[in-house]
Formats: structure tokens, sequence, C-alpha cells
């Protein structure tokens, strides 16, 4: 059964969920098992071990939350922080808006600090806080990696030196759900305290389990947080750690051996290649939008995201026209624009497990949708844009060699 | 990749996570798709609406949260109630302990009436409670349907004739994790508020999804609620509900296909057929265990579990080695004793899609563990037992008449 | 565990096996029955029915054996003819020759008709060896619809048409490996006596099942064969069909329910739709060739093949050259050239469950590889001029309409 | 889609086609493959090099032909002996006397050598054939391994020792279908010249694979052969071999992949292992039955098959009666009665990827059935006799120590 059958595979560009790959599926088609045996622990020791190399960390420890990337942000505010708490958050899009919501529902108070939408975070004002805030009052600074609304990557190292700077011991909280396992991230060199993603984004698995890695100084942290919780507790977490037994509650048994499919699968290709693929993938797309004479929702090549790129369409059309045509002609899924940018951008998600000819194929198709619409492309300019690109860069598949 | 393997069939007797049948298992072995296609919306609508028969509710509102049981238990509790409300909470057992020190984390004022571990929940305290509480301070009455660690069924009806019987308002709370869709339970007939369950139970699903049914009472209730919650909170569902996308955030769609194909077989079989089913299971276990001479540890019939049975062992043994050597040597996971009872029983978990001949299998196992940890048992004394019965009363299949 | 991983979805564009619909897969995924049970024969026999609409006949008997083409071709031959009889056979490509050599291994009597690789069937001969057969020595006409090496598609109906115009009694025994359920395919119409395909090309199953429809007259010619056979005997077919049982040995369960769900999906297409499809597709794929500046193996436009399409490349490139990087590089696979076309040619198949974007993908990428390989193409011409034309002409999905 | 669902799972026990354990499921659930590619050849290459360990041989050439059971005898006939050439065969169940149906209608002259269904072969007629066959006339010994009908094993090293003994050259075929993988078999010790299974037997996979491993000398033999075949040529593989392509036409893909993950758990449970958990099985059935105070179909206890037991039932029950309860009441698959001893015997498969839980539990459904059509069994009694049994040789699962 499937809601709405069309022949052919459907091709998934949304930044989010992303294409599973074969032997993950494969590893996740299974029955239930006990989560108490012996088995289940052993797998699970290496799962946390092994998932903090996505993060390039060794000093965090990590958490396999069975929620979304929105619970796996209340894990992290609600395990380091208090209520009333100070932070600095920035609101460049609809993910870190939402995130921003959350930090006020659950009763942190918010220095918001907003750029227009296509433009990455504004550090210049958050250099100004530090230098003001030798009393420290600000407790944690939140900030997304990629905003994935709007195709913009923050500059986190940028981030990490105006801390040291400014000499501020501000938690320095990170949502890496488009970025972790696809941009460059780098948990301990950047001094991330908390950095988070969900198993549906560049991990290329379903949705279920919110992975966070937390530093030491967040541990610390949270034995003094006064939030309330319980589901997301990492204390009960850590207790189980100690028992051996992992789990405070029924994890997805599933979900554990498609991580590790996954993981295996990441450490495989090799994590660095596969930041270079996503490299190329996000350049070979931005150069197809060029070619249509199209402009990119992000303002500045240093905001470029690799993981998703977002489409500024001209005024004359709608660009959720672009999304609802894309899925009942071509069996393409694109992202809409959300919010602000709803019927102004849509998105192509280029993340995870996926190859160029993949995506050179959804180019193809966004150009016909463009054609359909009524702006006037150039068939084939941007597949010729990206493939000039690509047939220079591309590597040889190293198994195959 | 398997962590220990063995060979045939892994025996699966733990009160959860149970047995996925086939055809769930089929349907979940699929790529994701976008979230916000229409076709995901148009399949949750029809998942809500079916997903309400479990509860034998008509008036409720359904919510089908990413989460565990743990998450579900504290949805029902941040949505309905505010910190420092009184709540009367019955402690019988592991999971009702579990469920209480939630509340008592999430700051509610826990009334906690405590029972004999195998004895059901103190329902003449209640009375009293209620009795003496023409002010109302109770809020909510928080109740483990079936207690999982001891096998121990409450008698909801009971509850709510007391509520009626002193005109009280205070909202029925119900954890139906190892009951709804193996035993007989009346949302809309009992008066209950919320009741909730989770994928892995009786539905036979993988870990993944907090189903709850809240009564329109508790959605009033929610309206007024000042606990501090963001992913757990109905009002994001609610608002997605409305404007026809259904899901705040990123759902599994590999679980809302199984859950689909999941309910499509339980309706096939009839809800009635399915706990008439579990009670046969449920009688031809304790039939065992009798002919065993072995005690359930429910102390009186009328609590007995058509779920879940745990069973006494003789103080000369340890029930953790029944469990260890089940499966170390029958390839036959059985349910650990836990805190209070550890050692003391082991439970054989005998709820969701299960037949009459892999019971038996399980029986005749147990019955040879027995005899390997030095218990004179009889062997296929307990099978006889059970087949007996179950020779009489197994229906033929309807869809091979 | 794969051979060979290679990141992202493995493009698949030799003209067989081919491309598996999620679906079909999901059926598949399954456990083994008792083929003996009610079930499978109930099962049977809406597949025996429902397969005949894929060789749009009514009058027809069809065998679903387990085997391959090269199994179906010996099962068309030995039970239709006897050692000696004297057949006509067009050789036209490396499918068409296999089966020759196996008409000849078998001790037919095999007048060859040969015509350059690249052209079709030359029906001038034909027309002489009939109007010469007043004794009607020819016992049978053997021709493959459409020859997977060349892409040549033959004209049945003309064959058809000779067969009449002599009142000539032969069989017309049809390969229809690359053509039925992909190419407009007439059972009934032309008066085909046997037809077959293999469960690995336009059905988009695995490979094992050899399907097989038969004219009563091929069913009459049966009784009389002398041809030795045992395992591929329709008698033994027959014979069980009368039982109702349908089965003369064990068949493959997984596949039957395969079978099942690709019939249900074409169907839910609609043959004619699928058949628009092939045409869409491979008219494409031949404005891409043109565009490149290339040739197309087959000499006249009446017989461009809707399935595959061999492109011839310049004779200072190795045809398999551009087979080998396809697949080291790109994640694609495209057909070799076979024998007399060995490096001169490479194929890329469009058939089976495949859409437009899956095939602008792959054309990408060829024109890549043709970079790669030091031939002059203009990046993104050949997807250009194919996405002109499917702009054009692709239907919006009817059930997403 | 089911044909005819049923709550839980379905015990099947029938002798083929058998259980297949997940992991063979997870292997084979994947899209197609070019099999022209470097990595289809490289796996191949270590099935056939693999698969010869189930026969013990290391002399032997092994085929893997897209075949069943019935193809495969076809294949070791065809390629080693010529029309017209004397064979002894051995009528002793209803596959003995369907492979000696097509040794008659592929035209060999066979010697029939018929026991009672329930003996074994009679091997004193064997001697004094051989005896009396100075002239060496007697081309092949053909010889079924174990019977399925009737549940008897030959003594194949018996049949070595005679031909030894007279010094004669002829060939031993023997069909190990319901023996390989399961029961004793070595290939080159008894000098077995063609040895034969198939993938949905013992070896639990689908159907599918035809599995042959032919000695030098059937090789040798097969250069003379004037059979006529083309598919099941030997010669075609053999050509393919040399070539390093391996495949005269197209494989099955998911086939191989399964083959090879079949292979793996053999040989992680160890061949050995996996023989002595037939013994044990096949010991516990026979002892349930006796314990019923029913009769074993075969005769005497060197006959006594591990894989499958065909039992008696008293002349006032017909058996097919009871094959019919199992499935409709208690989701059981058992094996008919075939032939001679149809309405005589049912039969229990216990071969494949089976533990002594799933037998338990068959054998107590056996026992409810027996109850149901009128026969006085007291429950319980074959259970406890199996038990007995096996609670003394049931080894610890070696990965779980």
């Amino acid at each position: 059964m499937d809601y709405v059958y069309a022949p052919g595979k459907n091709h998934l560009f949304v930044p989010g969920p992303v294409n599973i790959p074969e032997p993950v599926l494969r590893a996740m088609n299974r029955n239930n098992e006990d989560y108490r045996s012996p088995a289940i622990p052993a797998m699970t020791k290496t799962l946390l071990e092994d998932v903090k190399k996505i993060f390039k960390s060794t000093a965090g420890t990590t958490f396999l939350i069975p929620t979304t990337g929105t619970g796996a942000w209340e894990s992290a505010l609600t395990n380091t922080l208090s209520p009333g708490d100070r932070i600095v958050s920035f609101l460049i899009g609809q993910f870190s808006l939402l995130w921003i919501d959350q930090q006020q529902r659950l009763n942190f108070n918010v220095d918001v600090v907003e750029s227009d939408w296509g433009q990455g975070a504004n550090l210049d004002v958050l250099e100004s806080k530090l230098a003001s805030d030798g009393a420290h009052t600000i407790k944690a600074i939140c900030i997304v990696h990629n905003e994935t609304a709007t195709g913009v990557t923050n500059d986190l190292s940028k981030v990490r030196f105006l801390l040291d700077k400014y000499k501020h011991p501000a938690l320095l909280l990170v949502d890496g759900v488009s970025s972790i396992c696809a941009l460059d991230f780098r948990m301990d060199e950047w001094g991330v305290d908390v950095a988070l993603t969900g198993s549906q984004k560049a991990l290329s698995l379903p949705t279920g389990i919110g992975i966070i890695c937390a530093s030491p100084k967040a541990l610390e942290a949270s034995k003094n947080s006064k939030s309330v919780k319980v589901f997301f507790d990492w204390k009960d977490y850590l207790k189980f750690y100690k028992l051996g037994t992992y789990w405070p509650y029924t994890p997805s048994i599933q979900l554990l051996y498609g991580l590790r499919a996954a993981l295996d699968l990441l450490f495989e290709e090799g994590l660095d290649n596969v930041i270079a693929r996503h490299s190329r993938l996000g350049k070979a797309t931005r150069l197809a939008v060029e070619a249509w004479g199209l402009k990119n929702c992000t303002q500045k090549e240093e905001w470029f995201s690799d993981t998703v790129t977002a489409v500024l369409v001209p005024s004359y059309i709608d660009s959720s026209e672009i999304v609802r045509r894309a899925w009942k002609r071509y069996n393409l899924s694109l992202g809409l624009g959300l919010n602000k940018v709803a019927g102004k951008v849509f998105r192509i998600g280029h993340l995870g497990n996926l190859n160029e000819l993949q995506l050179l194929g959804c180019l193809a198709g966004v150009e016909m949708i463009l054609k359909d619409v009524g702006y006037p492309v150039k068939l084939g300019s941007g597949v010729a844009a990206a493939s000039a690109y690509l047939q220079n860069n591309i590597p040889l598949i190293p198994s195959r060699i």
C-alpha cells in the first residue's frame, strides 16, 4: 500500500527526511528483540562510542533519545539551563524561529538577535553582548549551524573565537540538525557544549532518534539545571550507562540496527569524503541556480549551505506551485518556502545518502517545472553548469577502483 | 548482522517489545517520504480516526507522538495538570512506581496509595480520599490499567464508579501501555480522560509512537495547564490538525505505514476477537503455572492479567537465572523480575500478535529451564494443562473457514 | 553486505534486470509458505488469469515457470515442435543468435535469416520462404520482438500479415523478453502462438519466472510434440491446473507475491499508460543521442526500440570503457556492447518501473562519461533535447491530480 | 497483502519450502543489479567455492542453476547420460517415483528397484545387479538420499561400498534435496558423482536455485553425453566460469545475496552443529510419535530420517483432515501424505533453520489436532517425551555463552 503511487523512484529532495540507503533499510527489516538481553546493551555501547565520531568529539558524552529534532532541542536546553536563564539566540529563519519559540516557552530569558532571512547570525551583535557582559549573565549561546529554511550556514568557529576573546563562560548550544554528517563540524575543536541532530537528516535513517553530544562542561552544568524534565533527563541515561544496561526506557530495536548500519556506511565512505561529497553537491546546485538566472536566498557566499539551497523565484511566480507540480507531474519532492519566505523560495535538499546523478536528475526536473510555471529557463542550462563542475571533480568510487 | 545469532526464531515472550507480524514489517520496509506532501496528511487523517477504535472512543482526540511510553506519560500529565496539583496514584509495581517518580519530578503533589506487589490498586483508599475531598482538591487519578511488572489488571470501571458516586470531577488518567489492544478497555464508557499506550506493545509495532487519546474534558483541562512543555504540547498538534498538515515536527514515515498496517490487521481479526485471543493465552499460561506447582505473583484472580504472567519461583531459585538460561540455551526471551521482585519472579509476556502454538512452545521451554535450574517440574505438565484448555477453546481462523 | 558499496542509489540502466519498485520489494519480503495450502493455489489462479492481460490475450493459456528467459525459450520450442522440424528464425543480434543456437542444439532444422546488426528481421526473405512453402514444411517462425543487443523492434503485425497472406499454418513463436509490458504487444490480434518474457524485464521483478502464453493452436501442437522434456513440459502444468493445485513442483512463494504486486501496479498505472511512458522514455533517449552527435545502432526509425537504445561510439573510443567508467565513477550501470558490436556500442536500458527524471539523471551521467573518454560532447545538450520533448509530453500522475 | 491472514506466526513444518531466517530475508531485500558488473562475478566466485562445503567436497564443481529440484534432477541426468543408457533407480516413495518418471521420459533405460513405501532402497537387489553386470551396462545408480514422502534415509556409504566391491564404474547420482545441509553427507568420501539440492530445503532460502555438485568423473562423462539440453547444459556454465563472468543467463541477484547470507549462517553455526541439531529434532519428533502411540511410516530405525517424519494414523482417521485442521485452526502447516500414503500419513518437516522450541510448539499443536479428529491422545505426552530428551541434549548457543 502506498498512498499515491507513481511509477519509478520518488526523487526525494526535501532537506529531510532524506533517502535511506538500501543497506540501512535491510538492517532495519527485523522483528523486535528483548532490549534487556545482553545483545542490545553490547550493541548500544558501540553506538554511543561511534556516534561521537560524527561530532568529531572524543571528550563528549552521547545520548540517543527516542524523539525528533524538536525533542533534541528540548533536551539540550532543559538539561543545561534553568528557568529564567539569559540566553542569546539568533533568528535567521523558520527553524531558528521555532527553537527560539521553544526557548521562550521553556521560560528562558532570550536575547533574540534577528537577521534578514537569507543572512547568517549577526555575530557583531553577539560580540557587543559578550563585551558588555562582564557579569556573565549570559548563560548560553544558542545557534543553528545550518538554517534549513534559508540554506544559511553559520560560522561556528567565529562564535568560539568571540567567546574565547571575552573569556566568556557561556555554554555554546548548537543545532546541527541539517549539518552534522554533511558539513564540517568540530565539536571539541570549536568548544561546542551541546550539539544535536536527528536521525532522518544527513545520517539517512528514518525519524526517531534525537542524537546529542554533550561536552564535559555541559554535563557539569546539567547537575545544577533546575528545568523540569523527566523524559529528556540525561541523569536517567547516565544512571543506566553506569549499570551497563543503557536504556531508561524501550528503544527502537530497528533504529539501533539501522544506526549501526548507517555509521558503518559513513565510516566506509570516510566522514571527510562524505563532507566533500556534500560540498560537490552544494556547489553543483548553486551553479545550476546561477545558470537559470535565479538568485540564492542566501545573500553571501560565506553562508552558502552545502546541504540545502533555497532558490528565490521571480515575484510573478508562486514557489509553492513549483513544489506542487514537482510532486504531481515529476514524482519529485522539493522543499516549500516556509513562513516569511513562503511562496518566494523553493528548496532543494542535497544532503544524506545521495550521489551526483541523482542530483542532476532533480535539476533537470526543476528546469522543466520552471518552464511549466512560466519562467523562461533555457532547458539543460543548469544541468550543463552543474555537470561541467562535477565532471572535473567527482572522484572514482574507492571500492570500485 | 545480528549481535548474537542463534538458529531458528527467537521466541519473544517479554511483555514488550513484542513480535511484529510480517505484514507490518513489510509495510515499514520503505524509503523516507516528504511528510509535507499531500500523501502523508491524508494517511495521518485515517490513522488519527482509526486509532480511536482501539480505545473504544468516539469522543476522544488522538495524538501520535514520536516518543515512548514514558514520553506518553509525560504528555498526559503535563497537558492536563499544573505544578502543585494534587493527584492520587497507585503504587503496585515497577511501572506504577516509575510513573509516580515522574509525577513527583514534574512537581505534582502525589498521594501515593501503595499495595503489595502482586495486588491491585487499593480502591478502598481511593474511596475514602474521594469521600473526604468535598473541596475537590484532587485534580486527577492516575492509574496503570495493567501493571506489567506483576501481571496485575486493575478494575477501571470501579474507579469510574467511585468518581461518579462522589460526583468527583477529578480527571482519570490511565496508563494502558500493556492493556490497550489486548484487554477489554472502554475509554468512553468508563469515562477515562487520558489513556495512552506505546506502539511496541499490543499493537505489535517497533517502539516509537506514544499513542494518546484525550477526552473532551481532558482537552478542556489542557487549556489551563501551567506545566512547562513544548515537545509534548498538544496545542502544537491541534494547531496542525486544523491546518490539515497534522505534524508539528517530522514523524516517522515508516511507523505511520506500519501503524496503518497494524490497525488493518487488528480490524481484520476484529478487536473483540483479539481480546478473546489474549484471554485464551492468559488463561492457558496460568493453567500451566498451576500445573507446574508454581504461584502467580498476582494474588487474586480478579487481578489476573491476560497480557503478562509473573511467576513466583521457590526461594532456592534465582529467577534471573531462568531468564538467562532461556536466552542462552533455548533462544527464548522471558521477562526479568524487576526491583522488589527481582530474582523472585520471571515473566511471560503473552500479548500482541501471537498465537497458541507459539505460547505452547514457550511453555515447553519454560518447563525444560525449570528442570535445568533444579525445580522438580514434570515435563509436559504445563503444556498438557494449557492445551487441554486451548483445544476446547480455539476457534477456527475466520479467513480460513 | 554489499559487494562494492557506493553512496546514493545505483542508477540501473542495463536492459535487464531492471529496477524493482518498492511495493514489489515489500511484497516479496516474506517467509516461505506451504505451497499446498489453499492460499497459494487461490493466488496462483488470479495470477494465471491476470498475467494474460500483459500479453493482451484472452484465448491464451499461461505458464509461470521457475526459470529464466533462456528456459522460457526452451519451453516454447520443446512443447510445440519435434526434433527435425523446420523453423525460420531471424538473426539480428546477440539474443536472437543465442535463441538460434538453442534451436539448433535442440535439433530443429533452422533456416537462419540474417540481417546486419542494427537492422530488423528481413521479412522479405520470410515472404519468399512462405511463398515457396506450399507444402508447409515450415513448422514455426521464431522471432525476437525486441532485440535487446541492438535496440531493434520487429513488426510482428507484418509477420502475421504474411502468414495470413500465404495461408501458412506455421506457428508464430515470439521472444517478448524485452518488449512485453513495455511495448505494444497484441497476442491475440497478431495471432502469436507462443509469447514469452522474463520476470526481471519490464515486469520489474527479480529474475526467476519465465512467463509464457500459449495460444489454443500452440496447446494443440504441444500434444504431438516429440521433443524430450520434463521440467519444461506444459503437460505437467496442465495436469495440476485441472487438479486446482497448479504446481507440479515448488514455486517461489516470494516471486508469486511479487508478481501479484507487480501486476497490481501495472493495472493501477494502466497498461496503455505504461506503454506510453516507455514511448516517452525511448523518444527522449534518442533525442539525447542525436544531440550528442552520436548514432543509434538501429539503422531505421521503423525499428527504433522504446525499451533499449544501443548507441554507436566513434571508432577511437572503446564503448566498454564507457560502461566501466559509468560504474566506477558515477554508480551508473549501462549495458555493454555484445559480440559483433562489443566495443562499438553501449546500451541504455529504459524499461520497467522507471520515470523521466531517473532517465535524465542517467543521460546527464552519460554526457560526463563521454567527456571523460574524450568525446567532444556539449554537456547538457542531450538533457536539453530530451527535456524539451518531455516537458511537453509528461502527463500529470493520475493518482496525484 | 496476505492471501489468508491469521494472527501470530505461521508454524511452517512442511518438509520444504522451510523457514527463512531473518538475516537471509534481509540480505534478499534489495533492488536488482547489473549481473555483468565486477561485483556479481566476484560474489559468485565465493559462492561456487563455499557451496562445495555443504557437499563436503573439494574435488567437485558446483552449479547454481535458476531452477527447482526437478530441474536439478534433469540437469544431473542429461549432462552425464545419453538416451538409452541403463540406470538403476530405487522407487521408495513419491519423490523417487517422480525422479524415475523423469528418467523414463528422458529416454533412459531404467531398472526400477521397488520397495514398500516406508522402507529404504533395496541394496540387495543392487548388489545382485552389480554382481551380474560384468559388462558394465549399468551407467548410473540414481538414489534419493532422503525420501521426503516417507521419511526414509538411505545409506549411501553402502552403495559406494557395493560399487567398489564389484569395481563397477557406474556413476552415482544422488538426490540430496531433503538431506544436504541437514544430514551427514560426504560427496568425496562416498564417491558421489552428482549430488543436488534445492535452495528452499535445508539451506532455508526461497525456491529458485538448483544446487549441483559434480565430481571430476561426472564432468568427464558430461563431455560424451548425447542427451539434448540447452538450459541445463553444464558446458555453458563452464564456458562462463573460464571467462570469469560466471553466468550464461541472468541469475537472481536476490538469491545470490541470500545464498551468501545462508552460507554465512551455516558456517557460523558450524555444519556439524547443524547436522547435530537436525539429529536432535528428528529424535525428539520420533519420541513424541511413540508417546502418542502412533507409528512411524519408516519401518526400521536404520532408515529414520532426521529431516522429516511421516506419521501413520489409524485407519479410522483421514490424515488429510489433520493437515487441513492444522492450517485452519492452529496456523500450523504440516505435510500431506502423497500418492500411495495419501490419507494414511501426515508429515512433520523438521529441517532448515529451526530450533527446539519451535518444534515443541508444533508437537503441542499436533496433539490438539489428534484430539480434534478423535484420536485418544494424552495431551502433553509427546511434548513430555520430546522435551525429556531435548532437555538433556540441547547445547548452549555458542555465541551466547
